[in-house]
């Protein structure tokens, strides 16, 4: 087996940390084909908790701490797991988070977690957009996008073909923008997010209905994970 | 003058980039020191708007591309400010947020730029903490952290001892703690967050009004910026 760092047109890839190895063998563990462990991993609790899945799954184990050096720039990475991606398909009924060209790795991986926390399992990319799949987005997911159903599309024209009639909620600083605080969302709507530095383009304010969080003029916009979470939890009725 | 890398025990320390600057610039320019602008910098926009802030407060700009070599590890910046670093005092009326010993650099950053913009400007920060003037936290903060007061304490404690009669909001996982939800925040309340990787110390059910923020079981906890936001968006009324 060759191991070489990631990139984003492999077909496999692989999780960096005992946590986010554990939570990938949970929760797909057909997918993993080999989990490497550092001679340094001093746990014997997360040792034995990988042999029991491992096991279960016929998953191999192998002891190796040069493929550390290749794939890992992190000092306290003892374990990897390595898997093969695989297809999404998103939800009918569910509420979905839609990202218009995300830019930033660990931006994705931080939303991707705030999605799970949440309970919105949903997310659709529209390209060009980071990978979901980059071992840097799934470290900063803590593992939550195992748990996610992600689908990327080449247009948002292409994700509202897919998904007709659902009721759509862009993010955007425009002043005929209703205030978050006044909105009741329908279990099936879209929340929509643009890019980082550019946010939505202008013609989302015609589309379905346009949202915006309200904070002060001293600064130009929130960051995209912190907006996309607030969003989140006034949308979501738990506790 | 000699340029070196900022640590933290230095007396100054400086912006990386144009954004932050000319923030630093337009708020603090009593404690600006020198400019430096690199040949590279090809807006004539920007040059205009920091030779007509450095000339109003009589602020050296020096064009000199071995500065950036020495301080600046991203190849997009073209302008640099040495700044003194300056004392802060705390509001006695506003809302303050405390952090207790946060680890992050960059997290700080973003939570300075959350506050300012749900305009909660009083930072309290229990040591040990990272540090508001490390070049990293002022750019994640964007410049931010120039429109907050911030201080550092010794121990909970001595915050504790300098606003006596505030009400104490501790952020914690807690069985008794309430909901984020249900709560209406006094206008001088005190809200706290713990380490990003511990949370608070245990002790803190017992001070003041528990809150936590409901999310689903399957994440341990959201990311610091992101329940601190989430918590400043539920306190403030904007909109």
């Amino acid at each position: 087996m060759k191991i070489k760092r990631y990139n984003k047109n492999d077909y496999s890839s692989y999780t960096l940390g005992a946590t986010v190895s554990i939570e990938l063998l949970k929760t797909r563990p057909e997918c993993v084909r080999r989990v490497f462990i550092h001679s340094k991993l001093d746990s014997p609790e997360i040792i034995q908790k990988l042999e029991t899945l491992c096991s279960t799954h016929n998953i191999f184990i192998e002891y190796n701490d040069k493929v550390f050096r290749v794939l890992s720039q992190k000092e306290n990475c003892f374990v990897i797991a390595l898997f093969e991606k695989y297809d999404m398909a998103l939800s009918d009924q569910n509420r979905h988070v839609v990202l218009v060209e995300p830019s930033n790795t660990g931006n994705l991986g931080t939303i991707m977690r705030s999605m799970l926390g949440f309970e919105v399992r949903d997310l659709a990319i529209i390209s060009p957009g980071v990978d979901c799949f980059d071992p840097k987005a799934i470290r900063a997911s803590m593992g939550a996008v195992f748990n996610l159903n992600i689908r990327y599309y080449d247009s948002f024209e292409d994700y509202q073909t897919s998904f007709s009639t659902r009721p759509l909620f862009p993010f955007i600083l425009d002043s005929n923008a209703k205030n978050l605080k006044h909105i009741d969302f329908p279990f099936n709507s879209a929340l929509i997010f643009g890019n980082e530095a550019r946010g939505l383009p202008q013609y989302f304010t015609k589309i379905g209905t346009p949202v915006k969080i309200y904070h002060g003029q001293s600064i130009d916009s929130l960051n995209l994970p912190i907006a996309l979470s607030i969003a989140l939890y006034e949308c979501t009725m738990l506790g």
